[in-house]
C-alpha cells in the first residue's frame, strides 16, 4: 500500500503557526452563492468549537425570510391531536443544550477520481457547535401518533426547483419514527449561545445528532407523521448510495472518519523541532475508540492521544507528538475506529453522487 | 425567613420570550470604560456558552497592544533552567480544550446593603467559554523549580496606578505551586474557537478553572517561581476578605452559587401557563450536587432537574417546570449545594470590599 501524495516542488512552503489568522484563511470558503454553499476553512478545523460565522453552510434553496413572531410549526398527519407550536411557546420550554458536530454527506467529494457532479467539497463541510432548544419527542407524544406511524416528515420553508424542469417544491426529509423520538432529536433555536442565524435555519431547525447534515432540516415549517416511507427528491433520489455489497440505501449515520488538521499538506518542517500532529475524528455509530497515526505513509502506526473534548455528539480531538529526525518526505495518515467496530477505510469508496467519503487522507510534508 | 423583594406596581411587565433579542438586551452592560469593565446581559446568562462579545470584562488597566510575533513569555525565579516561550512555540504544542466558566469576585456587589465601594456589578460578572491552549505544568517542569518553591507569580503586560498616588505597577497575581501545577491551569490563546481578543488577554492569558477571575491573568508577560508568598496590591490588599469566623484570607475558589435566569424579576405570568423556571449553578469546590428551588419565597422547596451541560469546568444548567395556579405574588429562589457539602447561604455575607456574594437572590413575579 502506498498512501503518498507527491508534493510538487513549487508547492512546498514553510509551516506557519497553526492559530495565526492569515488573510483569507479565516473566512468561509465559498462553493456556490445561489443557494449559499460554503466550507469551513482549514484554520477553523483545528478548534473544537466552530465559530458560527465559520460553520459550513449547505443550503438547497435561497434562505427564506421568516418572522419569528408569526412563525409556527404544525405537527399533523397520522396523529390524534394535531399540534401547532409558536416560537414563543417553544422558547419558554426548558432549554436543552446539546453539543453536536455535523458533516455534509458530500464532504471530501472533490477527492474522488473519476470526478463526480455535485458541490466539490474539499475537507471543510464539517463543523461543531453547541445547539440549544427543545426535544421533539414530547410534541410527537402530545400529538398522539398512530400505531401505523413509520416515519416523520419534516418540511422546511425553503423551496425551489431541485433540478431544472422538476417544478418547485419545498425541502423535505423524513426520519424513521424511532429516530424522531430520540431524546436528542431537537427543535433548535440557538447555536453556540446566539439566536440561530438565517443561514443556519432561523428561527427553528431540526438537529439530528450523528446523522449527516441533510437530516437536520432548516427553517422548519411543518412536521407530518406518516404511515408509509416517504419518497422525495432529497430522500430517494439524492442522499442515497449503493454500498459495496450492491445494496442501495438512504444515507443516515455519519460513517467513521478522521482527518489531520496539523501540519498542513505541502509544508516543510525543520529536523529536530517537535510537531503536534493533530486532528479530529468522529463516527455516527458511536464514540471513537482509537485513532492510529502513521508518519511513514502507513508502514508503521501508533496510537494517538485522545483529548478530553469528546463531549456530547461533538468530534474527538486527537494528537501525537512527533519530532522529525531526518530530512526527507513524510506522509502522515490517520485512521479512526469507533466503539462498534467500524474502521475508517484506507481508500475512498467511489460512488456516483460522491457521498460518505471517508478514506484516510494523506498529508505530505517535507522535513528539511 | 422572608426572601420576598417587593415589586413596585409600576415595574411589573409582561414576561417576554426568553430568547428574543430586544434592542439593548444583547450587548455588554458597561460599568466603566477606562479600564473597560462590563457585565454580561441577563439574556446571555440563559445560554450555556457565552458568546465572546458578551463575555464579561473586568480589566484593571488599559488593554495593552501586543504583537504576537514579538511576544514571549519568560519563566524564571527559583528555577534551574529559565524558559522563554514564543507564541509560535506555544501554538505548535498539542492544543488542549477546556470548557470553563469564570466569575468576577465582585459579582453581585451591588446587592450588598450597606453599599460598598468597587465596581457595582449586578448579576452579570459571570460567563462561560471554551478555552484552548497548553497546560502550564510542563513548562514549570522544564524550568526545574527549586525545592523551596511555594508560589508562582504571574505578571500581565497591563500596568497603571492601582490607586491614585500608589505609583505605576503591572498587574501581578500569584498562585500556590500546586495550583500552578494543576493539569488544567492553562496558557490560553483561543476562546470559543477564535483567537483570544484584546479585551480577553491577547495573545496569551492564564486560565485557572474554579478560581475567581482575578487569578486568570491576561496579557501574560512573565512567570516567576518564588520561595516566599507574594505580597502585592491585587493579592493582599484587594481580593481578600475576612470570613465569618474572623480569619482574613486571599480569595481563591468560587463559592457555591446559583441564580434564576428565567423568569425575570418583576414580570407577570398568566395563570395556567407552564413556565420553565431556569438558571445556572456552580461551585469552585466541586460539581453541583443539587439545586433546590422554591416558588413561595423559601417556605417549600423542590429538587431542580440538572441538565446535561455540566461539562468540564462549566456551569450547570437547571430547571423546574411550574404552572402558576392562582393570581398573586410569587417569590422564586434557588439554592445550590455542591458535592463537597457546601450549601449556598440564604443571606449575603456583607464584607467591606464586596466579594464572594452568593446569598440566594429572590426573583419576584406576579401571577395574573
Amino acid at each position: 500500500m502506498t498512501l503518498c501524495t507527491c508534493i510538487k516542488a513549487e508547492s512546498v512552503k514553510v509551516a506557519e503557526d497553526p492559530t495565526v489568522t492569515r488573510p483569507g484563511s479565516h473566512e468561509l470558503v465559498p462553493i456556490d452563492t445561489r443557494p449559499l454553499v460554503a466550507e469551513t476553512p482549514l484554520s477553523a478545523l483545528r478548534s473544537w468549537l466552530t465559530p458560527t460565522p465559520l460553520f459550513y453552510v449547505r443550503n438547497h434553496f435561497d434562505v427564506p425570510e421568516i418572522d419569528a413572531d408569526t412563525w409556527s410549526l404544525t405537527i399533523d398527519g397520522a396523529v390524534s391531536n394535531p399540534v401547532e407550536i409558536s416560537f414563543s411557546e417553544l422558547v419558554r420550554l426548558p432549554k436543552k443544550t446539546v453539543p453536536a458536530m455535523m458533516e455534509c454527506a458530500g464532504n471530501n467529494r472533490s477527492d474522488l477520481d473519476p470526478k463526480v457532479p455535485g458541490n466539490p467539497f474539499r475537507d471543510g463541510a464539517v463543523s461543531n457547535a453547541v445547539w440549544a432548544g427543545a426535544p421533539l419527542k414530547p410534541f410527537l407524544q402530545q400529538a398522539g401518533f398512530s400505531s401505523g406511524a413509520v416515519e416523520v416528515l419534516f418540511e422546511g420553508t425553503d423551496r425551489g426547483e431541485p433540478e431544472p424542469g422538476r417544478g418547485e417544491a419545498p425541502y423535505q426529509r423524513s426520519l424513521p419514527l424511532q429516530i424522531a423520538l430520540h431524546p436528542d432529536t431537537m427543535l433548535v433555536y440557538e447555536m453556540s449561545g446566539e439566536t440561530l442565524t438565517p443561514d443556519h435555519g432561523f428561527p427553528v431547525r431540526l438537529i439530528v445528532p450523528r446523522w449527516y447534515g441533510m437530516a437536520s432540516v432548516k427553517w422548519l415549517k411543518s412536521i407530518r407523521v406518516i404511515e408509509r416511507p416517504f419518497v422525495g427528491f432529497f430522500q430517494t433520489e439524492r442522499y442515497v448510495m449503493t454500498d459495496e455489497s450492491g445494496t442501495e440505501g438512504q444515507l443516515s449515520l455519519m460513517v467513521v472518519k478522521s482527518f489531520v488538521s496539523w501540519p498542513e499538506h505541502g509544508t516543510s518542517l525543520p529536523v529536530g523541532q517537535p510537531v503536534a500532529v493533530s486532528g479530529m475524528a468522529w463516527s455516527g455509530a458511536g464514540p471513537i475508540r482509537r485513532v492510529d497515526v502513521s508518519i511513514d505513509g502507513g508502514a508503521t502506526w501508533q496510537d494517538a492521544h485522545m483529548d478530553e473534548s469528546a463531549i456530547g455528539y461533538s468530534w474527538q480531538e486527537w494528537h501525537i507528538d512527533w519530532t522529525p529526525e531526518e530530512p526527507g518526505h513524510c506522509t502522515i495518515v490517520a485512521r479512526a475506529a469507533d466503539d462498534t467496530g467500524n474502521l475508517q477505510p484506507l481508500e475512498n469508496y467511489w460512488n456516483p453522487l460522491g457521498y460518505c467519503i471517508n478514506g484516510v487522507k494523506p498529508v505530505c510534508v517535507t522535513v528539511v
